[in-house]
């Protein structure tokens, strides 16, 4: 089964103390479309401007990405610069260009509008709304978040919520949202807010889903070096919604192990700037990473 | 087979923005010989003085410890006071006073010395050096230890690591010993220090172990309220050490779950203040949060 994915498409310039890397392919539905490939078919939503370079399209391609819904408009594709710090930790944006971005209204294609699953990347709550209006029916719908949007969209947020199967966002924005220090406190409340599935991102500690099975504990893929840690996050939402796209049965019963995958995805994306690393990965590598989290915690 | 634990005996007064209490039964020692009581004999070492509670001496003979080697000096009794805030995590001294600890030389009783499992918790490197010139042949050498000895007297814990099996320490003392923000980059510096084992600690994120098997990622038993924190991790290797203490065969094939039971030990420990939980807590009840542990990790 298909999954659709809206969020981002933009260029990233980063910069480390050791190196610059700049218009490289980034945004939240890149790097989740992406991830999602590795194990379904996906519909790309999002907008570019004349300048996306055309190497970014093949790149698409390469992953069987379905373009259709990837409006190509005059203007600027949205960019963001940003440095780390030399622990990979810290971060701060240099530069935002919202470009085409700024009058991004998502209308889907006929053809989109049936999709079983919906990921709905990080992107203003008024376009995930948008987007979630047109559709038929979806099967299963999650969608990410930032702070950002908690700062500034709250009521919009709080709204989409009550439309969502499950709802990812990391330990900070879950303490903004909830006031709470301690994870397991904070799922509780943000379950009462609407979605059956909640997924706390703790990066290299891993994530914590509460669920209608109870609490998982996802361990992070153990990595001595982080090249850089942009849309790992994304990855994680995409390689989980692109596994649970092809299990049969319940979500239920494949969502840890969707977890697992998104997170193993999620180790790839950061051993290389931008998507460098996770374009070179195959299916094989990825079942390989798998298998070695099984072994690293089991006991 | 008998754990030997050395390190602090103390009265610990914990304030925090709910409630004080005062002079709690608390020091390394105490905490991790009460957590390996569930599972072996636990011979204790340390040093209190003519003020110590009755109470608490008979909290330990619950525990059936042998407190042979516990020294009763005239004096007062090593005193520690701290605040926390209200999230739990951040915590401050507000009083220091060492009483008997300042002159403490543990001089172990003849019966001590054959003890197979010696652990070291936290204590001076140098007290920890003596107490292992007095060993004969132990088994299995565990240590514990904390920031401020990596700050006054990193020479002699340095010498320390040479003589363990395992080390224990936390991700900020292991970043410090290394300079490595990464946890698996450290735990490859700290095993060129010496020891097979290293086990790094990272609070209500879990632990993960480095040895002969390869990593392990320990999950930290969820906990919707942690009421105080203290001795957590003392707990979580008093409690490794007092379950490896009771398998038979190598080490390695029971570390994984040795650790497990640390973290249970641990979870209870934070559920209360000092040890007031934990003393309450029955092997079935630490054997039901094993099990739940493996419910909450199984993918």
């Amino acid at each position: 089964m298909s999954v659709l994915v809206v969020g981002s498409t933009a260029l990233d310039s980063i910069k480390t103390p050791k190196s610059e890397n700049p218009r490289l392919l980034g945004g939240s539905a890149s790097h989740a479309a992406v991830a999602a490939s590795f194990f379904s078919p996906v519909k790309l939503v999002g907008v570019v401007g004349d300048d996306f370079p055309k190497r970014y399209v093949q790149l698409y391609k390469r992953h069987r990405i379905d373009l259709t819904g990837l409006q190509v408009v005059p203007g600027r594709t949205f960019h963001w610069s940003g440095e780390y710090e030399a622990n990979m930790n810290n971060r701060r944006t240099l530069l935002t260009e919202l470009g085409v971005f700024e009058t991004f209204s998502p209308a889907l294609p006929k053809s989109h509008r049936d999709a079983p699953f919906v990921l709905l990347a990080n992107i203003a709550p008024s376009l995930q709304h948008h987007v979630l209006d047109q559709m038929e029916k979806p099967r299963f719908v999650a969608a990410d978040t930032m702070d950002l949007w908690l700062n500034i969209a709250l009521p919009d947020l709080l709204k989409l919520l009550k439309r969502l199967d499950a709802f990812v966002l990391n330990d900070s924005e879950a303490h903004q949202l909830t006031q709470e220090d301690n994870v397991f406190a904070a799922l509780k409340k943000i379950h009462k807010l609407g979605p059956r599935f909640v997924i706390i991102k703790k990066g290299s500690h891993g994530s914590i889903l509460s669920g209608p099975g109870g609490f998982f504990i996802c361990p992070a893929y153990p990595l001595h070096k982080v090249v850089d840690p942009t849309g790992a996050g994304d990855s994680f939402v995409g390689g989980l919604m692109g596994y649970l796209a092809t299990a049969r049965g319940p979500i239920q019963t494949h969502v840890r192990r969707a977890m697992i995958y998104g997170s193993v995805v999620a180790s790839f994306c950061c051993e290389g700037f931008g998507l460098l690393r996770t374009t070179r990965v195959s299916r094989k590598q990825i079942d390989q990473r798998v298998k070695e989290l099984e072994r690293l915690t089991r006991f």
